[in-house]
């Protein structure tokens, strides 16, 4: 599972029927790259979550057949990403 | 699901029996890097969209025996990705 | 689904019984990294194909127990790589 | 499967009832990136161990519908990741 | 597939059940990255092999059962791995 933060909403009108009733979040890992999950948890923008990918994203959801490839499964209590990886990236640069 | 570009259509005449029916779009996604992606949605270049890989890539469309692992499924209202990745970027170099 | 180029044909004696009846070929990504697929295709060294991944790639195959999990799906008629890859990286830098 | 370093639990008060019982680590790579994994191994922070990801992730789990994509399989006996990792990128830069 | 090079036995005495009668194997990839696989072929460190990764890796086991995201599937007859991957990145830079 993936450590990452709710940046939004995602805003699409126009989608697949298969993801009508989804709550859509855009995700940023700890690298600054983005994604786009389902959010059956409810977590707020800003909240550090951590996600699970493939087909788990699907049995995570109330309805299986969602096609999801990333859920958020939990919102994470207390997370200090910056200094954390900054310092495991130095010790191995 | 990543967030994508639409760059192209795929002109591809020799293509997988389990592939014929399908629209194919070449995509870009936020580092420049190409794939390509079986459409349901019928998304324009240009286009800001975003993508469920894997076998959920399957389940998105109508026929699911299809020979994909990237399909679009819902094209995004608003995105403003050079200003949000550059920043998310910088903050971490 | 990525697009890659193929090298090679890949020569590999000693081989898992469930792939022994495969074309294997050696394919390059744009970034240049190796992969190897199977190819029910038969694609020529030299020519950019489209490739599926995952348990797509065994569906690709006329018998779908076979071990692999990348198999080239079409041949791309017309591919500027160089061009387009070297553009979409040099608005980022 | 992924060879990885345990750094901590992972407090998580407000989870998927699919993940309920599980006990949660944050582990990181060799190249200090973080991610989330359930524990059936009991494996103590400062250990290397070996992850197995997808589908199989959830079948090394007691509950194989555990909405989990990421499982630790094995504590490694000895493992010198810093010599070894700096002689492989040495040998290629 | 992946093309990786074997760099020794994975010495683990405290593992999951499900992978009690496997031979592991760590692998390096082409950029130096270490790998754990499940190995049914017998290759003997220094080798170059191809490996298959997914629920494909789970197939080439005689017990489909088995807890791997990874297991090798070929041993490459002859590779010249430097030369191959140093033309194909300067080519890019």
């Amino acid at each position: 599972m993936e450590i990452m933060r709710v940046v939004d909403e995602l805003v699409c009108t126009r989608r697949m029927p298969g993801l009508q009733a989804c709550a859509l979040r855009v995700l940023e890992n700890q690298q600054g790259a983005m994604s786009v999950a389902t959010d059956p948890v409810g977590a707020p923008p800003g909240q550090w979550v951590f996600t699970t990918s493939g087909s788990a994203a699907r049995l995570a959801m109330t309805d299986a057949t969602t096609l999801t490839d990333l859920t958020i499964c939990g919102i994470i209590d207390n997370w200090v990403p910056e200094a954390t990886v900054v310092a495991g990236q130095q010790s191995r640069t």
